[in-house]
């Protein structure tokens, strides 16, 4: 397979830079092609702007992004480094996001090499979302680390399910493109703990990535579960693991029943 | 009241541009004193990395960014630009953020102004985090766009509830740090709806303006409610409409129930 590795650490020695390096060599070992777009080497511009579709502009005189992208993808006039970029996600078979948790969120410049690489035109448009997305048949998987410990990331913990945390990135941007999308790799708070359980960490990373193959993604609705509002339709049971059914009394022992047998947790 | 409107989008005459307008507007009118960012016209530069501390690193060999946002704030040694944007924060009363909402999250823009200019020492620090946070005594309110309808940010929502998706902003940025986090204002898909209906939405948002003092603010569950795992206790019903208790058995009635007691939609 082909896999892209999109990199946000500033740091070549931090333990995300390790993740990244652990990753490369074990997808090499196992016979894969690796492509790594290093976000801070690269000096990546986070910000999604004009400066994207300098030259030929649908409309000079008022900034409309998802026209512009849209005119820019049809007319493959986008920046050099867009075009580069979405080249990559092209050849990926496979893409693995690897990043710290900064606010509960991506660092900007992953955010922005969302903002900018999947753009209208190149990876959604008009009804091909979801199930009929663009990157259809590619699979994503993040990859993170965080500055606190697990038990803050459960359902009662006061930064919320993980989940919850990142079904933002995992709907929003992943399912929402196509992709199928992997459990996510945590290591919790790498930066406090001993060298034996970063090893660990490294150890159970490398594991996980020669399990992808038989690895269950997560669970998302598919099309016909929704009706034309894009809500659930009635009778069919939340079990995403962040949605839930307000009017139907669905117990929360079902919910999370159904949880358990639909999602397994990285 | 002294407020500051941070504003993130690349056009003047869009609609976030019309509605960050307004609130300047009325809230001259009212008697305040209105700063803004606008971060596309700053060309602020949304990455966070070494950049921030030349001249006067903790430790030259090593990027710690947490240990060199500390180092700088304690040395007065940011680099000036974020320490212009903290002096604004540092005057106001009330912060309010203007975007669209771009995968289910702030343009990166936005997102890097909060890891470059919420840094460690500034904003949060050691036992520094919610009641306790640096930011205790000053409110915070999101308003923002969207590109798709009201229903699929229900509960039972293609997106997921509305305050699902904002609960990294919400609970992860906002509270964290100490605000007070009024319900956002959400104006739903301007780009494709009558004049007519953008007009409502301006009047809605002054009005939202006008009624600060009297707004029920989002509810996060006190420090007490949380055991030294920083998850509830046990006994605590969840009742941020994110959260839950997964071993209690609560129903979702009984979670509902709470839920619309302690929160105002927007």
């Amino acid at each position: 397979m082909n896999f892209l590795i999109v990199y946000a650490h500033p740091e070549p020695t931090s333990f995300n830079g390790a993740l990244k390096d652990v990753a490369v060599q074990e997808l090499e070992r196992l016979g894969h092609k690796v492509v790594v777009s290093d976000l801070y080497r690269m000096g990546w511009k986070a910000t999604l702007g004009p400066e994207d579709f300098d030259g030929d502009r649908a409309n000079p005189s008022f900034l409309d992004l998802s026209k512009e992208q849209e005119h820019a993808f049809a007319n493959a006039s986008h920046a050099a480094e867009v075009k580069a970029e979405q080249a990559k996600v092209d050849a990926a078979d496979f893409v693995l996001f690897q990043f710290p948790v900064w606010w509960f969120s991506m660092p900007a410049v992953l955010k922005g090499w969302v903002d900018r690489v999947f753009s209208r035109g190149f990876a959604y448009s008009a009804g091909r979302k979801y199930e009929t997305g663009h990157f259809k048949g590619k699979r994503a998987m993040l990859s993170l680390t965080t500055g606190t410990a697990s038990t803050l990331y459960e359902p009662n913990g006061i930064d919320g399910d993980l989940h919850h945390v990142l079904w933002p990135i995992h709907n929003g941007i992943l399912a929402y493109t196509g992709f199928t999308v992997l459990p996510p790799f945590a290591a919790w708070m790498p930066g406090r703990v001993s060298n034996e359980e970063r090893e660990g960490y490294l150890n159970v990373f490398s594991q996980r990535l020669q399990d992808i193959e038989k690895t269950e993604p997560l669970f998302f609705h598919p099309w016909n579960d929704y009706d034309d509002t894009q809500r659930l339709k009635p009778g069919v049971v939340a079990r995403s693991g962040v949605q839930w059914n307000p009017m139907s009394g669905q117990s929360f022992e079902a919910s999370a029943d159904a949880f358990a047998h639909s999602q397994k947790r990285g």
